[in-house]
């Protein structure tokens, strides 16, 4: 298909890491990747040409949110996403399943669909896999994702089960809908992936990747995980994913995470990632650095002249102090809230191209212990100092 | 005095207008000005790098705040105000004393000065003219201000009267400090500008400034106005100050005000304003245009794929739609309240430009009716429009 496209650049020798390019109507994106959370058309506090100078390659947007506020049909008369937000590079939609089953309590899941009440008014609405296909073609991303049933943790072999026979039902009738929209649109049409899920078990994450296989998407993602699941067992679920899905294909471990666990994950082999975790800490000021967590209110800080991270060039970095971003934060300034949000996810969008390079250079595992090295033992001296304060 | 110099390039030839140039230790300052205000060491929701792109020229400081958060000796050390906030511009910190008496309700004025609670932690604090001026000295600003003691609207003659004599005698002890504390220091000293006050009364008025014009000031500040008098005394008040005041000095007109004050003000011969309309008014969705005021929620801007305003050239104006920033605000994004806030202070830097160059073209008070027709003109459809809603 012409509208997407993944070629891989690079294995690495001693790991299942790997370079690749993604090829969608709104650009390229350099894989590994991470993909900042645009919740409701905008990555919380940023302006796009802010996170064009971060370096943001594509971009997340939220189907839920979106479809209940400005309304999908409203996204599509304004242009579509893009145009609607002015955001000319690739855009990612998820399905909208995992903000039903976590903003809401009262659901209803048939074969159907799921019914939910919206979180904002209590009106009712109804998500079938045919619906969400229409809301993301509405929206217009490059790459959109299927309708799935997240099941939490811990929950039985028996729910997983039926949860992962539905999502391979749905991601059928999503196929389905995907193709009839796409033969009818004029434009390039999105990508459709698939969900993989099962849980914890073994067999059943099996079987729900290679269900999903033989029905044939252009990428995977790895759903329900990073739930609250022992780690030993995100790391099993996760190789056992991208041993199943061909190296061709993209792997995406949606909603993953800290430094330490995208880069694991990219020794597993997976591409994409998306996550709140840098925005929401920022705003809560806690920042990422290559030396780790740096809760900038500390009063350690408070006539710390230098900037948050010596060797960022964010702009964040590159103009301001410690000292003035902690006065921002204590003071309530809402300025504060983006200068650490610029910086934290410059500082993601660094980890990924570090990540690229020593890939390219075949030593991503020298590098990632180098990496962490630094970044665990300092953040280790960082939390003792918040101990201490 | 070569730390300031105030020039007048170009009278208006039938009004009291007047284009003019202030040098500061930081550069020069195009007149009329307005000052964008940074309480807080920080213009509401903007970067440096914003204000800097709207064309702010000299920024405003609140010593009140400052003196309690973080604190005018850790702005010492940091290396004054323009490092701390890295702001390589023109500052200028008022005296605090507005602030003193707008934000609590239990001060106590006796000559020495004034007794105030701070109204984050309820301590105690005295604001003397001499702690005034060693505050704004050790904040470093380029322009900094006499302590004064406004009085409100209404109040009686006596009042006003004993305010006035303090506000004189203040300003005496504030020029004596200033001298001192000028001496000691090596690097370029701040301009110290006098306050006019005298309430509503001409003749207070009057003894006012030339009270203070005895004493000699490279600027005069004229307070105590736009707080709920009539707008027929406003504009009585200020054209005795600047009748009153020397032509080749500055006059500032403090917390003034809407786009109509401001050039009705220019007319009468001021040349500094401040003011935290623009960018309070911008955080609450109400923004400012060539057609006046607009309202970004209200749902006529829904389906609005046009800019704010389609002739501005500010960064929201290029980038973005009604209905995006409607969208923002309605979702509560916090991205809006930037947007907005540069497209007005954008709005304000390009109303004193318009100002200025009608001015050199010698039709100040011929474009002051054009611009008017067509702001209010426009304004009064928006408010039918509003009430319609």
């Amino acid at each position: 298909m012409d509208n997407f496209q993944f070629t891989i650049v690079k294995k690495d020798g001693k790991s299942s890491a790997r370079v690749g390019v993604i090829k969608t109507p709104h650009g390229e994106v350099n894989t590994p990747i991470f993909m900042p959370v645009g919740t409701q058309a905008s990555v919380k506090t940023l302006s796009n040409e802010d996170l064009k100078e971060i370096g943001a390659e594509i971009i997340l947007g939220n189907t839920y949110h979106l479809y209940l506020r400005p309304g999908h049909e409203l996204v599509k008369r304004a242009g579509g996403l893009h145009k609607f937000m002015s955001w000319d590079r690739p855009i990612l939609t998820d399905s909208g399943g995992f903000q039903v089953f976590s903003l809401n309590s009262l659901t209803k899941i048939t074969e159907e669909g799921v019914r939910f009440q919206s979180h904002l008014d209590g009106s009712y609405h109804m998500f079938t896999p045919e619906k969400v296909m229409e809301i993301q073609h509405a929206l217009g991303a490059d790459i959109i994702m299927a309708l799935d049933e997240p099941v939490l943790y811990p929950c039985s072999e028996e729910q997983a089960s039926t949860a992962n026979r539905r999502t391979v039902n749905w991601a059928e009738r999503c196929l389905s809908a995907h193709n009839e929209l796409r033969d009818n649109e004029s434009k390039q049409p999105p990508a459709l992936f698939g969900i993989i899920q099962g849980g914890t078990y073994p067999e059943l994450r099996k079987a729900s990747a290679e269900a999903l296989l033989k029905l044939g998407f252009p990428g995977y993602a790895i759903g329900g995980l990073s739930l609250g699941e022992p780690k030993s067992a995100t790391w099993e679920m996760v190789e056992l994913c991208t041993d199943v899905v061909p190296q061709e294909k993209p792997r995406y471990l949606m909603g993953v995470g800290t430094p330490e666990d995208i880069l694991e994950a990219i020794s597993l082999g997976v591409d994409m990632f998306d996550c709140v975790l840098p925005t929401r800490n920022a705003r809560n000021a806690s920042l990422f650095t290559r030396f780790g967590k740096l809760i900038i209110k500390n009063s350690q800080y408070a006539e710390d002249f230098s900037p948050v991270d010596p060797e960022c060039e964010c702009s964040t970095c590159r103009n301001y102090t410690r000292a003035y971003l902690r006065h921002l934060f204590n003071t309530g300034e809402i300025s504060a809230l983006r200068l650490a949000t610029v910086h934290s996810l410059h500082f993601y969008m660094d980890l990924m191209k570090w990540a690229r390079k020593a890939i390219l250079e075949d030593r991503f595992r020298e590098w990632k212990e180098e990496f962490l090295s630094r970044y665990q033992t300092d953040q280790t001296n960082e939390e003792n100092q918040m101990e201490n304060t």
